[in-house]
């Protein structure tokens, strides 16, 4: 895939409660409208916003649909798709692309899974990934994630071709964490920073690795379930809270309601041993996640070596 | 208050899924239903159910309305209260008043505080204390819980005289712990034993102490909050996760967006202060408690002397 390159970075958004109850960056951006100087930099203007006024008022992740799941290019192009998040997925794209066009996106999201503080990529366009490698580098907890890359994404972030999620956990859905609010808030400042330094032509005056660990996912794993499609078991003792820890091949993974320990299928461990690689997973035990079927994700740990 | 003297318990209620969202109670049934001879005993009879089934399909707390707070004898009256936690209301009262008349309910819920297990006593039947003083003897990190007690109360465990929740946390709605799971799973056997144990007539051979420790409520506090009724702090970290911990009368409590710490008011340190007595904080930053207007619930610890 080629990128097109990047000059002058002039606009970027900002959103939170994009998902109604994910509270951190609600309150966060309710915190930089009225702190707007916060956010401000003087070479590019910061666009703050929150995305899903209805369901942050019903304090759930959504009205009718999730809306981060709205933003593909030919959903936002379908006249049939009218409930409320598809007809606010179409006003939030004719903001961005068209009225106050910018050109990064920053998503703000959290999760019960303990993912610490992660940052999603929407690709892997080379200012991407060399704002990771500072990030990650400065702040050595903070993941770095990629989705299987498609044509058309359906996340809010993918609206700009530079687009980014913060995600960060674990934090019940519907409250605040203070030491994870305090620590999204210094990452959102850090790239801020990174911006301006950028858009300042003085990149050199950063230490920026020439390498970025960044994890990929593979799949998805539904939980076990019974004929009627019921949950069968919980998410293994050992496995709970360990995001990102590269499991073995035979690591238990769910514990049924009966006592039985269930692993990797034989189909998952065929391509765990295929090139001997580990998976690392992550989204474990995201509550909203049940009704997709995702007990978790399983992603690969890859060294990237950033072109000059 | 005086209560009715208790002869053998016949028939106890064991409910789960009062709340949508709690799913430690649901899957403990749905498990009670597949396994029942689990919490089949010789003297008595346990029926299992799942209060709030749309709520659980939702994997919401609620429909309508908080069916926890549906059950006073005046609403249960009130032909007018009819949307679908009032009338569910309604239909359970009946079923466990009339239909099939219960002795004895356990209702299960669980919560995003770090409540660990708590036991709430509907009100001081010397049965409930002896019961408690039992179990927290057993498992010394089970806290036992009380309301301010009222004639009229509108939980479902107050259908019967002897009522009592088992509240668990922390736990991120819509998600299981297996490690809170196995603990609530654990301490609902230990009450069934020894109901079991009572009916025979053999508490004699049990190591009841004759004194307990009851948290009891005193007042909730609210988020602080600006001229417009929006919440301007979060949780102090000093706080979070720290249920039951008594504070100082100068304990910061909350933190606000621009970095002030907030603790107890005049009017409650007054409180404090009378009798030298200290607070313990509890439902520390529960989800569901944000629209009620409830940051924690501060309780003061008794020690109970038990009758003969």
């Amino acid at each position: 895939m080629t990128y097109q390159s990047i000059g002058n970075i002039a606009n970027v958004a900002l959103v939170g409660g994009t998902h109604g109850n994910e509270l951190t960056g609600v309150y966060l951006i309710r915190k930089y409208k009225q702190y707007p100087q916060i956010i401000q930099r003087s070479t590019f203007s910061v666009h703050s916003f929150l995305a899903n006024p209805q369901a942050i008022e019903l304090g759930r992740r959504y009205v009718d649909t999730d809306l981060n799941r709205c933003f593909k290019r030919q959903d936002l192009l379908n006249l049939n798709l009218s409930n409320y998040e598809q007809i606010l997925a179409k006003h939030i794209a004719l903001k961005l692309q068209q009225q106050e066009p910018v050109d990064l996106i920053i998503d703000l999201h959290s999760t019960t899974a303990n993912m610490g503080i992660t940052i999603i990529l929407n690709n892997s366009h080379p200012y991407l990934l060399r704002l990771a490698a500072y990030i990650s580098s400065i702040n050595p907890t903070v993941k770095i994630l990629q989705y299987q890359s498609s044509q058309d994404l359906p996340y809010l972030r993918s609206l700009t071709e530079l687009g980014l999620a913060i995600e960060v956990g674990n934090i019940a859905h519907g409250t605040l964490n203070p030491f994870l609010f305090q620590e999204t808030e210094l990452v959102i400042k850090q790239i801020l920073d990174y911006i301006e330094v950028y858009n300042k032509g003085l990149l050199n005056t950063l230490k920026i690795p020439n390498s970025l660990t960044l994890y990929r996912q593979v799949c998805t794993l539904d939980y076990p379930r019974d004929d009627k499609g019921q949950i069968r078991a919980m998410l293994h003792p050992q496995i709970l809270f360990k995001d990102y820890e590269p499991i073995g091949i035979n690591t238990p993974l769910f514990f049924t309601f009966d006592g039985e320990e269930i692993g990797l299928n034989d189909k998952e461990k065929f391509l765990h041993e295929r090139g001997s690689i580990k998976y690392c997973p992550f989204f474990i035990n995201e509550a909203e996640y049940l009704n997709k079927k995702i007990a978790m994700s399983l992603a690969i740990q890859k060294q990237i070596t950033l072109s000059n």
